[in-house]
């Protein structure tokens, strides 16, 4: 395997003139008052090793990145049941839209768009109050990350509440079809609370590895999924995790990520490792800016696309 | 590596009782006279090795897979001003829609929905006569197979022409918006006749070998694209190659692959092999329903999805 | 003019053989349970005498007509500058749709679609608790009938509420453009209040008289609007009072309209009367069918079609 | 009646500062260089007067004011069965919009909208070659006009067929739906003169008199249509003859009318007269700014409006 410390520290040195490029996410003020200047990135790989550069150890709201591990946790509530409930397939639209829900009767495209999460969050509730579900989350998340340090950021989720009427409305929409079993406000509490969640680079790196390394962390010897769900989920990841730029993100990076607003990226190698970045900058679609480019330098020089080295 | 004859042998007598599910794309009678019980499948792999069964000599009207050829000559002319023109992202609608082209003003979402494959015609087309350019696709597609027998069928291009009222609407509305530069009608020409493409199985496997093999067809040692575009055209195929079904397919078999609706799918495992595959009944987004099946158990099987072992 | 009993009279036997027709709303239980067969017709006329058919004594629920008092209201309080926040055009969508929401960022297509009535009861609440802001809008229809003994049904309301996620859906979305400047709660507080207004034709055709004649009810001598105001409420009815059915009541009746999935109509005739018509089976875009049909019957026989005699 | 000439001149006058406002059509050089400070209006009264003022003897291109005289002779030649193809209902899109016909299948909202008018051509060219159809158009203006001098202009017929993309695309597309019988080349054909008619104001007042008059031109004493059908072409003219700022045009004027991109403007006072009014330039909706603006000077002075004096 190539050095990759080097070649970390070799993409941080090359970015380093570009920091603070894109536009901090500003909808409430916990994330538009971050440093946009802050860079980080780790990759924990399938022997165990974990290699990081800048701001690797600095927790960020990882936002949307927690679709991926709450779609890990619903689907082992429910099983593949849960596709009669989400679709699978990309977009074409902004990661908030409506219209989509409206033609399609209430089923939203993917469990990454938000409507698609917020239906993976009614279902992670069922049986339990709002307040265990989340308990859920975070110890799902501190068991894949093997970290009991990682917290929820409640000013962050209570922002999220106050502001979010976008998805109180898509939450509605879904009930009024009868895809929302529970009262909206419970299933957005949820909701709000897994974008809250707050990580760094380095603990998402680690809490992410279970998808590279056929569904176990090879560094706990945890099983967290069977080798099957996890390329399922990567293949969701690749065509859905990065909203109306997964096709663009595919086309220069190749690997399976999901991105959160907060400028959050997790990048999956199969086989190989699990990549976290981190720089808050966002670009028109709503990506981490920096943190793509981050990864397409990483892939070009490693070879890890799963196109073809 | 696997006994893949073994593989193929087994894959064809688990299906053999399911041959004629879905159903046989009939807008044109060229299509619809297809006897929907012939199923073929050819592997063509990295070390010059081609494993086959079924039909998988029987030549069929290759039609929508011939879009990946013509991707990769309208790069090799214009190289990534191409983009300037075409998107890259999924189009969460029907592959023959319109509505997206209004919405994003004539800039068809990807170059495998009808609409991006015209844009592309047209950039094939430019410095040629119609016949000229449809020409220097057929020589490339018999380059790329090293199969001089390749024809294009002029009896179903002519009833594509006949019938295609849609395309027409596409091609015109996006010269409104600037987007094509030739005469309708040459640019159909070029459209309807790549879509008539007629190849086998084996032809086809051979044909897409490159994009497994880092852009060079291992078995003649032509180089067609560079590692680098052919890792990008793999993307593209795994995120827009089956329309409205792509992330589907991309969960269920997680291969790059690219479909059309005379039966055939072309797949590519990176640094592995070619796979092309033809049964003419279609699922309900335009798929082969039991080509995809078969993609599904071949990747199960030997572990080549792209998604993980 | 014509002897209108006489036509009223000919109208109700003709149609006593189709009572039943059309479909029942049926989304809250006080609807569903409504006896389909119950028709009732009553037109106020501007010399100040009122004719009556049928069950045009009978109470029912009128639904959406409230957003023709509402928009009196509203429009009495912030005058033309409400079209800052609701457009003027037909919807060419149905009735509860969320679609153009999106595409026209959170300003409603007319205040006669849901979202455009949801934005008008949060301009109507301006300073008032929601109890006032409904007690305004009681006391108002009341003046205009002038009918003390009008009500709101406080089930009918209490059920909307319980139901109506997709207004929940609306309200939330307009409020994430800013378009809302009340809690949502209480905006459609006053949404489903206003909704639950329980009238009779007789009633209803009193209290719309104003629309009819120059702003001022010739009965009571009051003046609501000016002349100007109620030929302009008069042009919003006719374009848009019907939903996405407004062009075919224009086509076949002629007179400005509005609906409700109550199953009542309120007509207008400008210079001659109002007419009220109340038949619960709705056609298939939510408006009354033998409503529909007895005022074409009526706009024939008498030639108060607005388009000519 | 008021001293109509007197109202004429008033506005015109009031207007005269402001010729020039809004944005001539450029689409075709025909259009672009029409000289902009013109303005010319007309009526024609029930009892045979004519009054007018200013460039009211300038013939301009009418455009889509033609798509009236069109559906006239469509429903003479089919009646209602007409409905069968196209709808009556305002679009809530843009005059030349595809959307609507993939969600509605290839039927086209109504009559007035491009691909209505389309559709409607197609009728009209039954049991004819294009030429043909077009000479009876051609015949019908002249007639209800009773003016033998009025031609259509083939240069700007030309130059629509030229640049007409998007009429072919929107053809195109409702042949692929089996809305259209003829070929796409005799329907525009057919389309793009009528669109070339080139009327003066007097005309186009004289031709649009049946409208208003029961179906039956006064001066001539010939009958066009029935009292009904002129009724509902009125109706349809008020709720979709201004593309998507018919809402607002019948708030603000209160008259059935149809535009046109050529500026001109056809409205109906029914039992009363018939008026045409001609200013280039457009606003952002296409419709003639001053023009509209005239009208509704107009029908504030006379009381003209249909919905209340």
């Amino acid at each position: 395997m190539a050095d990759l410390q080097a070649i970390l520290d070799g993409i941080h040195a090359e970015l380093s003139s570009r920091l603070g490029e894109g536009k901090v996410a500003d909808y409430i003020p916990e994330l538009a008052k971050v440093d946009p200047n802050q860079f980080g990135m780790a990759i924990a790989t399938v022997d165990g090793n974990i290699h990081s550069v800048g701001h690797a150890d600095v927790p960020f709201s990882i936002q949307s990145i927690s679709k991926v591990f709450m779609l890990t946790l619903a689907l082992g509530k429910v099983g593949e049941s849960l596709w009669n409930r989400v679709g699978r397939e990309p977009s074409g639209t902004a990661f908030n839209s409506i219209v989509q829900l409206e033609r399609e009767e209430g089923i939203p495209r993917n469990p990454f768009v938000n409507a698609g999460a917020i239906a993976v969050s009614d279902v992670v509730l069922s049986g339990h109050a709002p307040r265990e579900a989340i308990g859920e989350l975070l110890r799902f998340v501190r068991y894949v990350a093997d970290d009991e340090t990682i917290t929820i950021d409640d000013k962050v989720a209570r922002s999220e509440t106050q502001t979010g009427f976008r998805n109180f409305a898509l939450a509605n929409f879904m009930r009024a079809y009868g895809n929302i079993d529970h009262p909206v406000e419970h299933v957005l509490g949820v909701y709000f609370h897994q974008c809250a969640l707050s990580m760094s680079c380095q603990q998402l790196a680690k809490a992410g590895l279970y998808l590279a390394a056929r569904g176990t962390n090879p560094i706990t010897g945890h099983s967290v999924v069977s080798p099957k769900r996890a390329r399922r989920i990567n293949a969701l990841m690749l065509t859905c995790g990065h909203y109306d730029g997964s096709g663009d993100f595919a086309y220069h990076v190749g690997l399976p990520g999901k991105s959160g607003v907060g400028g959050g990226i997790l990048a999956v190698a199969p086989g190989i490792g699990s990549i976290a970045v981190w720089s808050p900058g966002l670009n028109k679609v709503g990506n981490s800016q920096l943190g793509a480019v981050a990864l397409e330098m990483l892939a070009a020089r490693t070879g890890w696309s799963v196109f073809g080295d």
